[in-house]
């Protein structure tokens, strides 16, 4: 029976998908996927906190996930009821568009998960292009809220690949305008605050009580647990209440509840590290800025844009060397994107890009 | 903006879904989760491979699970480009129903979250009642296809929570009229071998080289590592490259990826604590049998089914006492389900389930 041709079994919108690029390319130094270059936890306390789940390997995590959720709620100061764990946030981005449909709309170029996942749930898309300082295209946008009604908004502020945060004023128009009375059909607003951390900006949080519509996207993922896939959606109680209801009952492992409930305990240390990959952020736009033929884009994040007059040929040639940068130049013509690593691995990567240029 | 209404804003099927029921429940006995009572790995071993995690918690997971899908690969004899790796088989089963939509049909009563996930997708329902002996009754499953055409069937076997496999030969006409060159629209046929290690019986997987349209769902969670959330789909490449597709690109967190890599290296333990389940099982349906009012169903899984005259009073009964199963009065009228425990926890069990009459 090998005749059945199973491609014209699956759905059209996930035929046509291209998945998310996430190969393991072997390099010494890795800059291209916005890691902490730091584990946030210490190697003893985890070891503690990990003995303790051994005995109970066999039973099923906490499917509320109760003890990290009263952590969280204290970290963000809001309440338990406010918040729902996912298999990192882009599994809370599956659980917004299944909940919520679409159309989606975000603007681009963005971190590519909003698009693929709207595609893989067969919703819609509509793409805004950012204006040409990256900013929300205001304009743009409040015209195609008013012409397409999306139940959803992505707004990842600070913006993944681009590196800066959204205008403050323009992100509370779009909430302002999905929201309104008049509009008989309103939006639920995600802002994604993945890189917030490192931003110094204030986060969207506290207007969570003024919007019932907004929604704020957390994750552990960039400030040194990555390997833990752990992310939060805070938002109104029925919000939370409603997406919940799609979320697998034990999507958050055992082993990754433990070890964060261990690393939210000692912020501290977690603090320190984004303290010193924002200063290093710093530096190397600084020593980028000095190296003709690149120039780097401002950050708020953990990570720089930087235009070169041939990304694809500076690509290789840095992976040759063994430094390991993201190729942008689909997103953003003539861009790579390199992660702030240690003092030490941002100097073997300015070293070798003024090489390869 | 209190005043928006948050449900109106949801899609319909999610508004009317009601999500899968697990709240923790405090108790001293705990058999309501089909939870092996051993943890398959020891303490010392899985910490060495955690420490080795430890130094890398800011770093991604593997996002192809290589090495744990070439074990996987190993222990079921077929090749690494067969296996997709799930957060637990639950997420693969989204990830299915994801790519080829539906109908979904299934017989009832079955695993919940068959028809859970297909609601949360939008997708329709099929349900077909089995026949009394609980086996899949063929003549209306066969209709039903017919007449449906339904992309996905879902065949738990053994079935939970009747805990009894099907007939094979049952299982082989629904793939043989699913996939016949007459049908131009074949269905994928996933069967669920979530207990299929209690029941002596061989898996289907040797039948993957006969038909393409045929999938099986594989779990650790059943055989001591519930709290890794690490599933398996092994099926035709074709298949697998499809659903790949919509799953999330890092999926299963580095610490259960390396946990599950240490235990399948150890199968030797794994398996004798299959075996010592297994002659549990035998020993507690012939000591419920003995019991005046229980009529325990014949199991091939790690639980028994049974029948009782008020199975909502003993089920709050055992509880009082401290045990605690699970109340199917909602699925098979008058039974609960207890889960094979270790052999002190199976005579605590016998004994309240006498006093609880």
């Amino acid at each position: 029976m090998k005749d059945i041709n199973i491609a014209s079994l699956v759905k059209p919108n996930v035929r046509s998908l291209r998945a998310y690029q996430a190969e393991e390319v072997p390099c010494k130094v890795k800059l291209d996927a916005n890691e902490s270059p730091y584990s946030a936890i210490s190697d003893q306390r985890s070891a503690i906190s990990f003995k303790e789940n051994l005995q109970t390997l066999n039973r099923y995590p906490d499917p509320e996930a109760k003890k990290l959720r009263g952590l969280i709620a204290k970290e963000f100061r809001v309440k338990p009821e406010n918040i729902l764990h996912g298999n990192g946030s882009d599994e809370l981005i599956y659980n917004l568009i299944t909940t919520f449909g679409g159309p989606v709309l975000y603007p681009v170029p963005t971190f590519s998960m909003y698009g693929i996942i709207s595609q893989a749930l067969g919703e819609g898309k509509i793409e805004i292009p950012l204006d040409d300082k990256f900013d929300l295209d205001i304009e743009k946008l409040l015209k195609a809220i008013k012409r397409y009604r999306p139940k959803l908004i992505f707004l990842s502020s600070p913006n993944n690949p681009t590196g800066n945060s959204f205008s403050t004023d323009r992100i509370s128009k779009i909430i302002e305008s999905a929201s309104s009375p008049v509009t008989r059909h309103p939006s639920l607003v995600v802002v994604d605050e993945a890189y917030q951390a490192f931003s110094g900006k204030k986060s969207f949080l506290p207007l969570l009580k003024k919007y019932k519509n907004l929604a704020v996207l957390k994750t552990l993922s960039k400030i040194g647990l990555a390997a833990l896939r752990t992310g939060f959606l805070i938002a109104d109680a029925e919000v939370i209440n409603e997406v919940n209801k799609v979320r697998l009952p034990f999507n958050v492992n055992s082993l990754s509840q433990a070890v964060a409930i261990e690393a939210l305990k000692n912020k501290k240390q977690m603090r320190s590290y984004v303290s010193s990959i924002v200063s290093e952020r710093k530096r190397l736009v600084n020593e980028m800025r000095k190296i003709e033929g690149v120039k780097p884009y401002p950050s708020d994040a953990n990570f720089i844009l930087f235009k070169v007059a041939n990304a694809d040929a500076i690509h290789k040639g840095l992976l040759k060397r063994g430094i390991l940068v993201r190729n942008m130049n689909g997103a953003v013509k003539d861009c790579l994107r390199v992660t702030v690593g240690t003092p030490k691995e941002n100097e073997v990567f300015l070293k070798n890009l003024k090489s390869s240029l």
